[in-house]
């Protein structure tokens, strides 16, 4: 099955993104490699914002990481044309929006994770790093990849 | 015309930079690729520390971003013998010496994105993330590249 | 003499670590390049946590950078069969658990660096940053690396 299929029985569809996003591209090509933009969980009306482990609880911040993973993948249709040409997830880097004392970022990111494998399989296991900064705008998650596209 | 001379036009000139910096090389190249180390605010005789949000306004964030910027050029310009050997940017790690509370962190680095443009046209366009954490020595910034060089 | 034996030298030796961390992969490969996960100071019975800077004091933090290291040539050797295939550390970024107030980021990942380097020599030298946010579980520091492999 296509990974497109795989996304749609997840409960996702990837509306198109305007690559270009002014001063910024969401996402840039070196040889097979696609560099992503840092995204953030802003997707269709919604957005989620706020310091985890504060504002936000565990699950909603993993809903940010979702939207944030889906934003990913929409930047890397919109390069490649299709997330059916992704050879493999090669990196992840999960950004937290943490209050202070919380250090449960990977089960945050986790979430992405999950999204990839269930999508990907084992094509979509990757490194990873998942770590707590401020984020811009006080969203709660932000997230860029690494992706492998088909030679 | 040469990026040299763009640059140029902008009222910049790379002084040379030792690519080896002892423990550390402030860029390495694999394949087409150069990765620079975070290269911080510090140029000829000026040097911009503080927290941005308190100690430092945005305006003075952004002029350090530009300084990060010359010397990651500088470090790029070490490496390869001249930036014009770039053919593009590919990606850019923005980050920010944040004051508590502070989370316009894109609007540092826009002056990043934004000379590289002015420098590198179409070329200049990167994928990019800017965040906020702790930067070594209170520089007001710190900024890491992936360049690729024409082949 | 073998970057095995130079690290045996050193007093280290690379204990067999499982690739596969379940949701995501201690280590991937594209092209000739390994990433890294992000590494934390977790060795044999031994495990650092604290914010360096009020917790820690910066020689343990430097001894967890260590950790962190050899941690990260486990996941290349545990991909590539031994270190012995690496041509050189294109990129360390080095991520360190900071009490507020504390910057002196460089100097906790300069003992990565100089063990680095103590085992590959120049191959070793490499592009790094080293900057200060919130590590899971309050790790003291993590670290994840850019690798190329020979061809």
């Amino acid at each position: 099955m296509s990974f497109e299929k795989q996304l749609a029985g997840q409960g996702y569809t990837l509306a198109p993104l305007n690559l270009d996003a002014g001063r910024l591209l969401h996402a840039t090509r070196s040889g097979n490699l696609v560099y992503t933009s840092g995204q953030v969980p802003v997707l269709d009306d919604r957005s989620i914002k706020g310091k985890v482990g504060s504002d936000l609880m565990i699950e909603e911040a993993q809903e940010a990481a979702r939207l944030c993973t889906i934003n990913c993948l929409r930047a890397v249709q919109s390069l490649a044309g299709s997330i059916d040409f992704i050879a493999r997830i090669v990196k992840v880097f999960g950004m937290v929006n943490v209050a202070p004392g919380f250090d449960q970022t990977p089960s945050v990111i986790d979430a992405c994770s999950d999204l990839l494998i269930s999508v990907f399989g084992e094509a979509g296991k990757h490194a990873r790093s998942a770590v707590g900064m401020t984020i811009p705008l006080n969203f709660a998650v932000e997230i860029e990849m690494i992706v492998e596209l088909k030679g």
